[in-house]
């Protein structure tokens, strides 16, 4: 079975260029489950419904997202639907070890046409970023409640260290462990002793002629002075970002991850 | 011109392996000037006079380092030298930006036997990190005195947005910019169109069966209950991280990044 | 009923000013209720079993702690004792909010001599803090269990904001929240309109010519160097500093605040 | 000679409580130099030039500022004037601190009416704040072009241990260091042994039934919840807080301070 994870798709040209990859990529690797994180789908801040839509059109089974999650309101009503509803704003999802309270959900349970059970478990890191719930415990506990064998976790943080560390912590309990938010893949993917795909960043669906998404010129202003100003999506040299994981669905064990960065 | 930065060098692990590859690398591509990232050379925290020896035995021309410079206090004095000074002590570097009056320094500018000047220029980041001076402006005033055209610039620096700024900041005015500390390598490496090899971070040089270069089960329990303990450098799954930068000695001009990781 | 709470007790010169300060405030006061916060009464990092012992022997009823509470790895054993126990050790409180599975307790309920109940409990901020649980959601857990109706909270926190905050969300459920950990006193001094006594830090008991308890000279150097060296705590000028609260003991609610500054 | 200090000014409830307060406080303590933090006036985010007109209608000398100061972008031109302008734009001051390029100016050297010499340095702390210059450093390099011995720094800062530290740094280098941004007055002024009036935090002018300023209600969800939400200068129980300083014109040798804190 094959998961596709697509690392953080960023304004107008991330959609684009996801929108333009995706379906040969779908098709050349003949992938089961889709998974996108679209926390910087609305010019990099946000997401908004009908954004959501546009990649759920795209074969997304799932959405994930990360910090940036509540930067655009429309999507709070979006996600507010019973926790066992199965329709679209069921599947976009916040970081599960935000505060109860907090609308949407973490975790999602499916089932792909062919009747294989799938979760999709989204957490944030605490390292150098806003506080929340311990992403190693709310991992435990959801994990306690997940009957699906496949399970793909988004590990939305800052820090490597944290990444690694529940990437350790949770191997051979779920298929693979992807880390997005800092915007830039890492080399580092491998399937680790027990059978979990990891990799610290899958790095930004966006362009890279830029600062992580952002125009450059407006971000060095900032570094430069300490100014506020308008962050921009830049344009140009848009790549996707994205890891193909091969697993066994029975055992939910993953055999294979392949990074995929994929240009204009 | 070839190039070869060795990123942070993480215990025995470390050394060993940078020792078994570094031998048939320097060979292969017939390096000529060899920059090694040693900040967590003793046994993860710091360096000694005697492990840079080790460094510059396997044929370091210049070591840089980053916030763990100061764990071991044998290197004050060793990097305590004049400023005109090319012996060794001298080629050991400290971020360039931190406090006037800090022992050693940030820069080194020097030639190869044959002639072929090169500087060398250490950073360090400031987002997420401690506070040091400013980086872009630190990185200004040193290359309006560096006189070399090839220069080579150690970021050590946790956020990658600050990391893609400086980069572009110093894209055409600097060689390679190449990121540290994060120890996890990234799949961004390029040419950036002024000239400028770049890559978000080289990555460690260490145990990768490991947290970023620590024994698991050590950082496993600090994430988990917050308390204090010894942390040592893990063994295992040994690797090499570098870049190899292919760039005219005349105008200082990269024209190629590869990454390396090499096993055991 | 009068409760007296003292602050971070910072190192030999916190302990010689309350031993000299203590009995005559008690005595004067008619104190029934005992403090201590005694997270630095080791040299300024951590506590001992004989420094507690050494705060139990000068009254106090129960000892509350802060982010140095793992500083003397002493203090582990003599905080593992069964939940239900009453000795000394159980009478040391770490933050309620750090992880399950830390030694130590961060409640403590028991009974004056006159039978008057009262409740203890610790708790630690998130702002510009290491990561914790949500002390918001874990007071509403512990109140929830606590049935004393004198309940003095100790909050060791960094940010004004968020104990400004604890202060309002608790008031009218608790006797007192009383802030430690800046080692500066506020002025803020309030019975809140439910009846809660507040006041957003009340200060060290050490030495006041001196960094927070700190040798300057040595502070100074590490903000003017940003390098490593052994913090010794200051002395000369100490003051205890202290917060001295009425309340009905039948209510728990709190009808006034004092401040309290004593000298040498 | 008396020089009053008036902290953080916080939206219509600050403004209102010194409009009160400040003519017969003025009056009364014979004030000869009027200094007011006015970075939150504008609702508790920025300030404007009507805002800054209004407060030297009041009579102040000269307003300093802090983080907030960007916040509303009219200030931008206001205070874009010749440095050895002495009209009012240049008399609202900026982090000194900041970076070269930021527009308007960290420090202000004017006379009183009587011929009395006086200067004004405005600096932000590091710890726990965004990243600036090195505020002991740059204020040796203000302190060596200041040539009035009456001079007033505002340390805008988080950290206690980082305003202590440099008040005990500028001892005896100035009449006054007086801390803000934490907009809650401590109660640890004092005149140091070389004769520098200090205090961690003067405290915020404006509602004091509210978290550091903003609509309490507002705090608790975003602390609750981690959500967005538009922060409102909060209404009611109005306190202005200042510190009265006493010096002699001629060495700038402070000899007395006090806290003030006036309400409705
Ligand atoms: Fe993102
Ligand atoms: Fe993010
Ligand atoms: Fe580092
Ligand atoms: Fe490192
Ligand atoms: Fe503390
Ligand atoms: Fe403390
Ligand atoms: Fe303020
Ligand atoms: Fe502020």
């Amino acid at each position: 079975m094959k998961i596709l994870f697509v690392g953080d798709v960023f304004g107008a040209p991330g959609r684009h260029i996801v929108r333009e990859h995706l379906p040969h990529v779908l098709e050349t690797h003949q992938v089961d489950l889709l998974v996108i994180n679209g926390e910087n789908s609305a010019g990099g801040f946000g997401i908004t419904p009908s954004l959501a839509e546009e990649l759920f059109d795209l074969g997304a089974h799932v959405i994930t997202t990360g910090n940036h999650i509540w930067d655009k309101r429309e999507i709070f009503g979006y996600m507010t639907v019973p926790a066992d509803s199965h329709e679209r704003g069921r599947r976009v999802l916040r970081p599960a070890n935000y505060a109860h309270g907090t609308p949407g959900f973490g975790v999602y349970q499916g089932e792909l046409p062919n009747g294989q059970a799938y979760a999709v478990i989204n957490l944030q890191g605490r390292v150098f970023m806003s506080s929340c719930d311990d992403p190693f415990r709310k991992a435990d506990e959801l994990l306690s409640q997940v009957t699906a064998k496949v399970i793909l976790v988004d590990l939305h943080a800052e820090a490597s260290s944290e990444k690694v560390a529940l990437g350790w912590y949770l191997d051979g309990r779920v298929t693979a462990l992807l880390g997005t938010h800092t915007h830039i893949p890492t080399a580092d993917e491998r399937v680790l002793p027990q059978g979990t795909a990891y990799q610290t960043d899958v790095g930004m669906s966006g362009s890279y002629d830029s600062v992580i998404g952002v125009e450059t010129e407006l971000v060095l202003q900032r570094f430069l002075t300490g100014m506020p100003g308008k962050f921009e999506a830049a344009k140009g040299n848009a790549k996707m970002c994205a890891a193909l994981i091969t697993c066994d669905g029975a055992t939910g064990r993953a055999s294979h991850i392949q990074r995929i960065m994929l240009g204009e």
